[in-house]
Protein backbone atom coordinates (compact mmCIF):
# COMPACT_ATOMS: atom_id res chain seq x y z
CA UNK A 1 0.00 0.00 0.00
CA UNK A 2 -0.35 2.49 -1.70
CA UNK A 3 -1.07 0.86 -5.31
CA UNK A 4 -0.65 3.04 -8.15
CA UNK A 5 -1.10 1.93 -11.69
CA UNK A 6 -0.19 4.47 -14.94
CA UNK A 7 -2.08 3.68 -18.31
CA UNK A 8 -0.19 5.50 -21.24
CA UNK A 9 -0.46 4.44 -24.61
CA UNK A 10 2.67 2.53 -25.88
CA UNK A 11 4.56 4.90 -28.04
CA UNK A 12 7.93 6.82 -26.39
CA UNK A 13 8.28 4.89 -23.23
CA UNK A 14 12.08 4.54 -22.74
CA UNK A 15 13.39 2.70 -19.80
CA UNK A 16 14.25 5.79 -18.33
CA UNK A 17 11.35 7.18 -18.35
CA UNK A 18 9.69 3.97 -16.25
CA UNK A 19 12.56 4.75 -14.34
CA UNK A 20 11.63 8.66 -13.56
CA UNK A 21 7.95 7.73 -13.39
CA UNK A 22 8.43 4.56 -10.65
CA UNK A 23 10.47 6.93 -8.50
CA UNK A 24 8.25 10.45 -9.39
CA UNK A 25 5.02 8.33 -7.83
CA UNK A 26 6.36 6.72 -5.44
CA UNK A 27 7.98 10.21 -3.82
CA UNK A 28 4.61 11.78 -4.00
CA UNK A 29 2.90 8.84 -1.70
CA UNK A 30 5.78 9.40 0.81
CA UNK A 31 5.77 13.37 0.63
CA UNK A 32 1.71 13.72 0.26
CA UNK A 33 0.65 10.76 2.38
CA UNK A 34 3.72 10.24 4.22
CA UNK A 35 3.75 6.29 2.98
CA UNK A 36 6.13 3.89 3.36
CA UNK A 37 7.90 3.80 0.08
CA UNK A 38 9.06 -0.34 0.54
CA UNK A 39 5.35 -0.76 0.37
CA UNK A 40 4.38 1.53 -2.56
CA UNK A 41 3.92 -0.71 -5.88
CA UNK A 42 3.48 1.27 -8.74
CA UNK A 43 2.62 -0.66 -12.24
CA UNK A 44 2.92 0.80 -15.55
CA UNK A 45 0.94 -0.53 -18.55
CA UNK A 46 1.35 0.28 -22.14
CA UNK A 47 -1.78 0.18 -24.30
CA UNK A 48 -1.50 -0.34 -27.94
CA UNK A 49 -2.46 3.20 -29.62
CA UNK A 50 -5.50 1.29 -31.56
CA UNK A 51 -7.50 -0.26 -28.28
CA UNK A 52 -7.44 3.82 -26.38
CA UNK A 53 -10.18 5.87 -27.81
CA UNK A 54 -10.92 9.29 -26.86
CA UNK A 55 -13.86 11.38 -28.71
CA UNK A 56 -15.20 7.89 -29.85
CA UNK A 57 -11.57 7.25 -32.02
CA UNK A 58 -8.60 5.21 -32.05
CA UNK A 59 -5.56 7.42 -30.55
CA UNK A 60 -4.13 5.55 -33.45
CA UNK A 61 -5.74 7.50 -35.59
CA UNK A 62 -5.92 11.23 -34.08
CA UNK A 63 -2.01 11.44 -32.76
CA UNK A 64 -1.69 14.61 -34.39
CA UNK A 65 -4.51 16.02 -32.25
CA UNK A 66 -4.14 14.65 -28.82
CA UNK A 67 -1.10 13.56 -26.84
CA UNK B 1 -14.31 11.22 -17.59
CA UNK B 2 -15.83 8.81 -17.92
CA UNK B 3 -13.32 5.76 -18.33
CA UNK B 4 -14.48 2.28 -19.74
CA UNK B 5 -11.97 -0.77 -19.78
CA UNK B 6 -12.68 -3.75 -21.61
CA UNK B 7 -11.38 -6.72 -21.22
CA UNK B 8 -11.93 -9.59 -23.36
CA UNK B 9 -9.49 -12.90 -24.44
CA UNK B 10 -7.26 -12.22 -27.46
CA UNK B 11 -8.88 -13.85 -30.17
CA UNK B 12 -10.34 -12.03 -33.10
CA UNK B 13 -10.61 -9.13 -31.92
CA UNK B 14 -10.07 -6.98 -35.68
CA UNK B 15 -9.07 -3.66 -36.02
CA UNK B 16 -12.26 -2.74 -37.51
CA UNK B 17 -13.81 -4.52 -34.60
CA UNK B 18 -12.08 -2.25 -32.13
CA UNK B 19 -12.82 1.35 -33.91
CA UNK B 20 -17.17 -0.23 -33.22
CA UNK B 21 -15.68 -0.79 -29.43
CA UNK B 22 -14.68 2.65 -28.77
CA UNK B 23 -17.40 4.34 -31.14
CA UNK B 24 -20.29 2.37 -29.52
CA UNK B 25 -19.09 2.63 -25.36
CA UNK B 26 -18.27 6.08 -26.42
CA UNK B 27 -21.70 6.83 -27.85
CA UNK B 28 -23.69 5.04 -24.84
CA UNK B 29 -21.97 7.72 -22.10
CA UNK B 30 -23.07 10.64 -24.31
CA UNK B 31 -26.71 8.87 -24.61
CA UNK B 32 -27.12 7.61 -21.51
CA UNK B 33 -25.38 9.98 -19.41
CA UNK B 34 -25.45 13.29 -21.55
CA UNK B 35 -21.02 13.16 -21.10
CA UNK B 36 -19.16 14.96 -23.35
CA UNK B 37 -17.36 12.15 -25.76
CA UNK B 38 -13.97 14.72 -25.80
CA UNK B 39 -13.38 13.21 -22.42
CA UNK B 40 -14.39 10.04 -22.74
CA UNK B 41 -11.49 7.67 -22.47
CA UNK B 42 -11.96 3.50 -23.62
CA UNK B 43 -9.46 0.91 -22.99
CA UNK B 44 -9.21 -1.98 -24.56
CA UNK B 45 -7.05 -5.33 -22.93
CA UNK B 46 -6.86 -8.57 -25.30
CA UNK B 47 -6.04 -10.73 -22.20
CA UNK B 48 -4.56 -14.63 -23.81
CA UNK B 49 -6.92 -16.83 -23.40
CA UNK B 50 -4.46 -18.95 -21.52
CA UNK B 51 -4.94 -16.26 -18.67
CA UNK B 52 -8.37 -16.03 -18.28
CA UNK B 53 -10.40 -18.58 -16.19
CA UNK B 54 -13.81 -19.32 -15.80
CA UNK B 55 -15.57 -22.21 -14.02
CA UNK B 56 -12.15 -22.65 -12.46
CA UNK B 57 -10.41 -23.72 -15.81
CA UNK B 58 -8.85 -21.64 -18.78
CA UNK B 59 -10.34 -20.20 -21.76
CA UNK B 60 -7.63 -22.15 -24.08
CA UNK B 61 -9.30 -25.04 -22.98
CA UNK B 62 -12.60 -24.30 -22.27
CA UNK B 63 -13.55 -22.25 -25.72
CA UNK B 64 -15.91 -24.78 -27.29
CA UNK B 65 -18.64 -24.65 -24.35
CA UNK B 66 -18.24 -21.05 -23.43
CA UNK B 67 -17.55 -17.53 -25.01
CA UNK C 1 -15.96 -13.24 -20.49
CA UNK C 2 -16.27 -9.36 -21.18
CA UNK C 3 -16.01 -7.97 -19.03
CA UNK C 4 -16.50 -4.02 -19.06
CA UNK C 5 -15.45 -1.56 -16.51
CA UNK C 6 -17.36 1.79 -16.22
CA UNK C 7 -15.68 4.56 -14.46
CA UNK C 8 -18.20 7.82 -13.83
CA UNK C 9 -18.03 10.59 -11.22
CA UNK C 10 -20.81 9.74 -8.74
CA UNK C 11 -22.96 12.26 -9.55
CA UNK C 12 -26.04 12.06 -11.39
CA UNK C 13 -26.47 8.38 -12.41
CA UNK C 14 -29.92 6.93 -11.38
CA UNK C 15 -30.82 3.49 -11.47
CA UNK C 16 -32.32 3.70 -14.81
CA UNK C 17 -29.07 4.66 -15.92
CA UNK C 18 -27.29 2.13 -14.50
CA UNK C 19 -29.54 -0.24 -16.16
CA UNK C 20 -29.13 1.60 -19.59
CA UNK C 21 -25.30 1.56 -19.31
CA UNK C 22 -25.25 -2.65 -18.67
CA UNK C 23 -27.95 -3.18 -20.91
CA UNK C 24 -25.92 -1.22 -23.46
CA UNK C 25 -22.28 -2.66 -23.00
CA UNK C 26 -23.57 -6.40 -23.04
CA UNK C 27 -25.49 -5.38 -26.39
CA UNK C 28 -21.92 -3.90 -27.69
CA UNK C 29 -20.48 -7.24 -26.80
CA UNK C 30 -23.27 -9.84 -28.67
CA UNK C 31 -23.15 -7.66 -31.91
CA UNK C 32 -19.70 -6.23 -32.23
CA UNK C 33 -17.67 -9.30 -31.08
CA UNK C 34 -20.52 -11.90 -31.04
CA UNK C 35 -20.17 -13.00 -27.44
CA UNK C 36 -22.27 -14.74 -25.15
CA UNK C 37 -24.24 -12.14 -23.10
CA UNK C 38 -24.68 -15.14 -20.02
CA UNK C 39 -21.00 -14.79 -19.78
CA UNK C 40 -20.51 -10.87 -20.31
CA UNK C 41 -20.15 -9.21 -17.17
CA UNK C 42 -20.12 -4.73 -16.46
CA UNK C 43 -19.09 -2.87 -13.34
CA UNK C 44 -19.93 0.30 -12.63
CA UNK C 45 -18.06 2.59 -10.21
CA UNK C 46 -18.76 5.66 -9.03
CA UNK C 47 -16.29 7.75 -7.58
CA UNK C 48 -16.92 10.68 -6.03
CA UNK C 49 -16.12 14.05 -8.01
CA UNK C 50 -13.58 15.18 -5.44
CA UNK C 51 -11.30 11.53 -6.41
CA UNK C 52 -11.21 12.21 -9.92
CA UNK C 53 -8.72 14.82 -11.43
CA UNK C 54 -8.33 16.36 -15.12
CA UNK C 55 -5.77 18.96 -16.42
CA UNK C 56 -4.52 18.68 -13.07
CA UNK C 57 -7.49 19.37 -10.84
CA UNK C 58 -10.43 17.98 -8.71
CA UNK C 59 -13.68 17.26 -11.18
CA UNK C 60 -15.45 18.88 -8.02
CA UNK C 61 -13.88 22.29 -8.82
CA UNK C 62 -14.16 22.20 -12.53
CA UNK C 63 -17.87 20.68 -13.69
CA UNK C 64 -18.75 23.83 -14.76
CA UNK C 65 -16.21 23.22 -17.94
CA UNK C 66 -15.66 19.60 -18.38
CA UNK C 67 -18.22 16.85 -17.78
CA UNK D 1 -4.37 9.14 -21.84
CA UNK D 2 -2.93 8.79 -19.69
CA UNK D 3 -4.98 7.49 -17.06
CA UNK D 4 -3.71 6.97 -13.09
CA UNK D 5 -5.29 5.34 -10.52
CA UNK D 6 -4.26 5.30 -6.95
CA UNK D 7 -5.25 3.20 -4.61
CA UNK D 8 -4.95 4.05 -1.37
CA UNK D 9 -6.20 2.62 2.08
CA UNK D 10 -9.48 5.00 3.11
CA UNK D 11 -7.26 6.44 6.09
CA UNK D 12 -6.12 10.00 7.03
CA UNK D 13 -6.73 11.32 2.77
CA UNK D 14 -7.58 14.90 3.05
CA UNK D 15 -8.95 16.90 0.53
CA UNK D 16 -5.86 19.23 -0.25
CA UNK D 17 -4.06 16.15 0.00
CA UNK D 18 -6.48 14.83 -2.67
CA UNK D 19 -5.53 17.73 -4.70
CA UNK D 20 -2.44 17.57 -4.26
CA UNK D 21 -2.16 14.02 -5.13
CA UNK D 22 -4.30 14.73 -8.52
CA UNK D 23 -1.92 17.75 -9.21
CA UNK D 24 0.89 15.87 -8.73
CA UNK D 25 0.20 13.06 -10.98
CA UNK D 26 -0.41 15.06 -13.80
CA UNK D 27 2.79 16.51 -13.41
CA UNK D 28 4.33 13.71 -13.53
CA UNK D 29 3.13 13.06 -16.48
CA UNK D 30 3.84 16.40 -17.98
CA UNK D 31 7.09 16.46 -16.84
CA UNK D 32 8.28 13.27 -17.92
CA UNK D 33 6.55 11.76 -20.78
CA UNK D 34 5.38 15.42 -22.30
CA UNK D 35 1.85 14.56 -22.36
CA UNK D 36 -1.08 17.01 -22.34
CA UNK D 37 -2.61 17.95 -18.55
CA UNK D 38 -5.79 18.20 -20.47
CA UNK D 39 -6.08 14.79 -21.46
CA UNK D 40 -4.65 13.30 -18.32
CA UNK D 41 -6.82 11.85 -15.52
CA UNK D 42 -6.27 10.36 -12.14
CA UNK D 43 -8.28 8.01 -9.88
CA UNK D 44 -7.96 8.08 -6.34
CA UNK D 45 -9.51 5.14 -4.73
CA UNK D 46 -9.70 4.65 -1.16
CA UNK D 47 -10.41 1.65 -0.11
CA UNK D 48 -11.12 0.40 3.51
CA UNK D 49 -8.68 -0.58 5.77
CA UNK D 50 -10.40 -4.01 6.47
CA UNK D 51 -10.48 -4.75 2.42
CA UNK D 52 -6.79 -4.29 1.74
CA UNK D 53 -4.25 -7.44 3.21
CA UNK D 54 -0.25 -7.90 3.10
CA UNK D 55 1.60 -10.54 4.46
CA UNK D 56 -1.93 -12.10 4.65
CA UNK D 57 -3.35 -9.88 7.06
CA UNK D 58 -5.80 -6.34 6.93
CA UNK D 59 -4.31 -3.69 7.30
CA UNK D 60 -6.83 -2.93 9.71
CA UNK D 61 -5.31 -5.10 11.97
CA UNK D 62 -0.94 -4.30 10.93
CA UNK D 63 -1.46 -1.04 10.68
CA UNK D 64 1.57 -0.26 13.79
CA UNK D 65 3.99 -2.29 11.58
CA UNK D 66 3.25 -1.58 8.51
CA UNK D 67 2.18 2.05 6.63
CA UNK E 1 4.13 -7.94 -5.81
CA UNK E 2 2.40 -9.69 -6.78
CA UNK E 3 -1.16 -7.41 -6.74
CA UNK E 4 -5.01 -9.66 -6.56
CA UNK E 5 -7.75 -7.16 -6.97
CA UNK E 6 -11.23 -9.53 -5.79
CA UNK E 7 -14.50 -7.78 -7.00
CA UNK E 8 -17.77 -9.27 -5.40
CA UNK E 9 -21.23 -7.49 -4.72
CA UNK E 10 -21.19 -5.81 -1.60
CA UNK E 11 -23.82 -8.63 -0.18
CA UNK E 12 -22.99 -10.75 2.60
CA UNK E 13 -19.51 -10.17 2.82
CA UNK E 14 -18.50 -10.55 7.04
CA UNK E 15 -15.01 -9.65 8.43
CA UNK E 16 -13.89 -13.22 8.89
CA UNK E 17 -14.76 -13.80 5.08
CA UNK E 18 -12.62 -10.93 3.71
CA UNK E 19 -9.82 -12.19 6.33
CA UNK E 20 -10.09 -15.33 5.04
CA UNK E 21 -10.02 -14.24 1.30
CA UNK E 22 -6.73 -12.49 1.96
CA UNK E 23 -5.05 -15.42 4.05
CA UNK E 24 -6.04 -17.27 0.66
CA UNK E 25 -4.86 -15.30 -1.85
CA UNK E 26 -2.34 -14.57 -0.54
CA UNK E 27 -1.30 -18.34 0.50
CA UNK E 28 -1.82 -19.08 -3.14
CA UNK E 29 0.74 -16.80 -4.47
CA UNK E 30 3.45 -18.57 -1.63
CA UNK E 31 2.47 -21.76 -2.13
CA UNK E 32 2.10 -22.06 -6.25
CA UNK E 33 4.36 -18.84 -7.66
CA UNK E 34 7.37 -19.14 -4.42
CA UNK E 35 6.03 -15.22 -3.86
CA UNK E 36 7.19 -13.91 -0.77
CA UNK E 37 4.00 -12.61 1.64
CA UNK E 38 5.53 -9.69 2.62
CA UNK E 39 5.15 -8.21 -0.60
CA UNK E 40 1.79 -9.96 -1.42
CA UNK E 41 -1.49 -7.19 -1.38
CA UNK E 42 -4.58 -8.08 -1.86
CA UNK E 43 -7.38 -6.10 -2.43
CA UNK E 44 -11.45 -6.94 -2.09
CA UNK E 45 -13.92 -4.51 -3.84
CA UNK E 46 -17.27 -4.49 -2.49
CA UNK E 47 -19.59 -3.25 -5.50
CA UNK E 48 -23.24 -2.31 -5.48
CA UNK E 49 -25.20 -5.23 -6.67
CA UNK E 50 -27.06 -2.64 -8.64
CA UNK E 51 -23.53 -1.95 -10.22
CA UNK E 52 -22.89 -4.83 -11.54
CA UNK E 53 -24.65 -6.50 -14.37
CA UNK E 54 -24.32 -10.29 -16.11
CA UNK E 55 -26.55 -11.08 -19.20
CA UNK E 56 -27.63 -7.82 -19.84
CA UNK E 57 -29.24 -7.18 -15.94
CA UNK E 58 -28.19 -6.12 -12.66
CA UNK E 59 -27.46 -8.29 -10.42
CA UNK E 60 -29.78 -6.66 -7.49
CA UNK E 61 -32.81 -8.00 -10.08
CA UNK E 62 -31.43 -11.46 -11.21
CA UNK E 63 -29.74 -12.68 -7.52
CA UNK E 64 -32.36 -15.68 -7.55
CA UNK E 65 -30.68 -16.94 -10.96
CA UNK E 66 -26.85 -15.82 -10.54
CA UNK E 67 -24.38 -16.10 -7.78
CA UNK F 1 -19.48 -12.26 -10.47
CA UNK F 2 -16.66 -12.53 -8.69
CA UNK F 3 -14.14 -11.40 -10.78
CA UNK F 4 -10.67 -11.80 -9.67
CA UNK F 5 -7.54 -10.05 -11.39
CA UNK F 6 -4.29 -11.18 -10.45
CA UNK F 7 -1.34 -9.22 -11.38
CA UNK F 8 2.60 -10.46 -11.17
CA UNK F 9 6.11 -9.88 -12.48
CA UNK F 10 6.07 -11.97 -16.37
CA UNK F 11 8.86 -13.97 -14.92
CA UNK F 12 8.32 -17.99 -14.51
CA UNK F 13 4.90 -18.29 -14.76
CA UNK F 14 4.11 -21.61 -16.26
CA UNK F 15 0.98 -22.60 -18.07
CA UNK F 16 0.58 -24.88 -15.20
CA UNK F 17 1.55 -22.37 -12.34
CA UNK F 18 -1.82 -20.62 -14.68
CA UNK F 19 -4.05 -22.99 -14.10
CA UNK F 20 -3.17 -23.41 -10.41
CA UNK F 21 -3.79 -20.03 -9.82
CA UNK F 22 -7.51 -20.21 -11.61
CA UNK F 23 -7.80 -23.27 -9.99
CA UNK F 24 -6.95 -21.72 -6.83
CA UNK F 25 -8.75 -18.92 -6.46
CA UNK F 26 -12.04 -20.06 -7.91
CA UNK F 27 -11.92 -22.10 -5.31
CA UNK F 28 -11.69 -19.50 -2.77
CA UNK F 29 -14.85 -18.16 -3.84
CA UNK F 30 -16.85 -21.09 -3.81
CA UNK F 31 -15.37 -22.61 -0.21
CA UNK F 32 -15.24 -18.44 1.72
CA UNK F 33 -18.09 -16.87 -0.22
CA UNK F 34 -20.05 -19.99 -1.62
CA UNK F 35 -19.98 -18.53 -5.26
CA UNK F 36 -20.94 -20.22 -7.98
CA UNK F 37 -18.23 -21.05 -10.03
CA UNK F 38 -19.50 -20.55 -13.17
CA UNK F 39 -20.16 -16.97 -12.92
CA UNK F 40 -16.33 -16.78 -11.33
CA UNK F 41 -13.76 -14.91 -13.39
CA UNK F 42 -10.15 -15.01 -13.01
CA UNK F 43 -7.71 -12.67 -14.92
CA UNK F 44 -4.01 -12.99 -14.69
CA UNK F 45 -1.99 -10.17 -15.86
CA UNK F 46 1.82 -10.73 -16.37
CA UNK F 47 3.49 -7.14 -15.94
CA UNK F 48 7.12 -6.50 -17.81
CA UNK F 49 9.38 -6.17 -14.32
CA UNK F 50 10.65 -3.28 -15.65
CA UNK F 51 7.32 -2.01 -15.73
CA UNK F 52 6.46 -2.73 -11.86
CA UNK F 53 8.39 -0.50 -9.33
CA UNK F 54 8.23 -1.01 -5.63
CA UNK F 55 10.28 1.35 -3.04
CA UNK F 56 10.96 3.38 -6.07
CA UNK F 57 12.09 0.88 -8.30
CA UNK F 58 11.91 -1.14 -10.88
CA UNK F 59 11.48 -4.81 -10.60
CA UNK F 60 14.04 -5.57 -12.85
CA UNK F 61 16.59 -3.93 -10.82
CA UNK F 62 15.91 -5.00 -7.77
CA UNK F 63 15.06 -8.77 -7.49
CA UNK F 64 17.77 -10.30 -6.16
CA UNK F 65 16.21 -8.21 -2.87
CA UNK F 66 12.43 -8.84 -3.35
CA UNK F 67 10.64 -11.78 -4.72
Amino acid sequence: MPYINIKVTDEQVTPEQKRQLIAGATQLMVNILNKNPQTTHVVIDEVPASNWGVNGQQYSGTKNQVK
